[in-house]
């Protein structure tokens, strides 16, 4: 095979670049097979945050080549009997990773096909038996590595489970009920403070919202009322003053918050997850 | 073609690596091209900041190969009216931008020789039509893609518009007058903490200054005094204790000035921009 | 020569990711030879830790292909008489990098079999000359890049030089006495929180030490007692609760301790270092 019949590689971890982590895990890539092309996901998801992890490989994946495999180690349970696995997406694309919520938004939005769980006695670098807390280096990039160069099929990663059986978060459907739409905020973007709901704007063309129409925005955190306040749905964020609130389409397609030119979840302390309710209304 | 006779791509944003932004646009690159190759340059621009844009330009893109496509996605206008853009450098680079101010550098000290408004109708990815937010994945990185990949020439990226419209943030020049050289802080390295002044070095020799030599800094921002001290122009950081002060010649060929294993904009609370004026003096 | 047929380039500094330099150094790179693979080791090296990046290069090194040249810049006397040098390893893996103390650990574990001063006058990029503050750009770079390619021999980097004369940190002995195994907190991983000691598993092996054995844990700064504690030496940190302390077998086969999902680092405040005093019995 040339070069560019193999596998792009992408890898996404919470290890940070501070340290030589990431190095040596792309090293012994390299040492699979020099041709391999890898590329940074990002290595900055909070600690042992499987939800990010989750939600970071449905904001990214899609947008890279069939075929492409991406691999994920967001792994508190390293070393335990959580599941090593390769997920196979209805698109073509894989991937490799602790079987530990890490395939929620995956099996979702792309829909999982077939999920192997890595044969640690053949895709595991043999080199490295001794130690248990680096599977990333040691069994993940690795068995990603063979697989991309085309060393193992996929059939060779390891034996095949029911897709039924990987675990998945809890992840709340978005809805529209008399006119009310209601969802969560599923994530922040740490850089820009914005706040990306579930709600597709599918859903507010479905509910009669058009871009300019002013809407009923309410954010709660369990029980807890985070935030009340009217906003307009518009197009680009410069359609509103600096420092003020708008709704917009995010690049995910779904309808999000924001502050023009600030962060709209540091100002009033937004967070993410399953238990942070939100709902708009005309 | 083959592969490298293809364009480098090379990207700066202020995305920052904290979510998975980078991940998508660079996916569509390869979407775009297998074969093509993708460098970071930055992605730590701050937030909004065209005059660091402007300037990180003007640092690294004279270092790259001639031909060599500089992608730049600063870009608090996004989805408004301001034109986006390529433009072909005196030295045959490009850099693909929102047309904001980020050329001003470029055009100052590398000389832009022609400039074309991205055709949205061609060089915009068709699968993105209901977002406005996200023109680094969906126009810039996807036109860079097919300009750099040979899809589409030069002339093919869009209509001509003259150089003289493109958008320049004020730039002061350097002066030499009565033995009196005065110029701004153009821009602070945030991690060492230098001070980098638009000052040449040949200017200082016009002047009849030497390595060695004394000089007396003053460093104003608009009215209030920030700084006034005496300092040895140096070659080398290493000829002045830790913790001392001194001038040198940065990387740029441009003087600057630091404290030897310290912060000298974090001692003594130095910006950058246009109103922060300094004058160095025998 | 083909491309994979030229040495893998990796890079490690401490200039972060925050404005130009590294994209002006990758520049320069492919300007020596298009056809070069540059790989981020990592530029976040604490500045001027000459200590971390002699560590760092033990931990990702020996990990890349033999052949792979990893060049270090965290370069306090940059522009002083300290020596620019090219390294080789035992291993056949090249380090550029000032010979500062940068090559202590790669002494010490890989073994260095040749070494030699750059020659400037022709391994120096010749565009440079008029500034003595970025040999990451003009010199370390621009040299790896001409060895890389082919267009220097290993000869031709300059003059050899006895290994001997290397400069190299002090680095303590890890010991086991009467069932005593001392060392140090050798360093600290910035982002999981952990300490890393210089005490080989395989030394707790020959004191009769397993694991699930409770052990008893002291750490001094120089004469201060930082922590006393009990703690079992398990696999995995799945072994012990959330936030409990534990002792494991690290990725480099080293005795190393933390908390379980939190830092070790950060509630103990431990460093690292010659002076930072540790021991383990049972």
């Amino acid at each position: 095979m040339g070069k560019t019949d193999k596998a792009i590689l992408v890898f996404q971890t919470d290890f940070t670049y501070a340290e030589g982590a990431v190095s040596s895990m792309y090293g012994v890539v390299k040492c699979v097979d020099r041709e391999l092309e890898i590329y940074d996901g990002t290595h900055y998801i909070p600690r042992f945050d499987i939800w990010s992890a989750s939600y970071r490989l449905y904001q990214s994946l899609p947008f890279w080549p069939t075929g492409t495999i991406y691999v994920s180690v967001v792994d508190p349970g390293v070393g335990t009997s959580r599941r090593a696995c390769v997920a196979k997406t209805a698109t073509g694309h894989y991937v490799v990773t602790p079987d530990n919520g890490t395939l929620t938004h995956v099996a979702r939005h792309m829909g999982i096909t077939e999920v192997r769980e890595i044969d640690e006695t053949v895709n595991r670098n043999p080199h490295t038996r001794g130690t248990s807390v680096f599977h990333g280096r040691d069994l993940f990039g690795y068995c990603a590595a063979r697989l991309a160069s085309g060393i193992i099929l996929w059939e060779e990663v390891g034996p095949a489970y029911p897709v039924e059986q990987i675990v998945r978060l809890p992840l709340p459907e978005p809805r529209l009920e008399g006119g009310l739409l209601t969802g969560i905020v599923e994530i922040v973007d740490p850089n820009f403070g914005n706040a990306w709901t579930n709600i597709p704007f599918t859903m507010f063309e479905k509910a009669g919202i058009c871009y300019g129409d002013m809407l009923h925005l309410v954010v709660r955190h369990g029980a807890e009322l985070v935030l009340e306040c009217n906003l307009p749905l518009v197009r680009a964020f410069g359609e509103v003053g600096s420092g003020e609130l708008l709704a917009y389409t995010n690049e995910l397609m779904n309808v999000s918050f924001a502050l023009n030119q600030a962060s709209v979840v540091e100002r009033y302390g937004i967070g993410f997850g399953g238990d942070w309710l939100i709902s708009f209304a005309k």
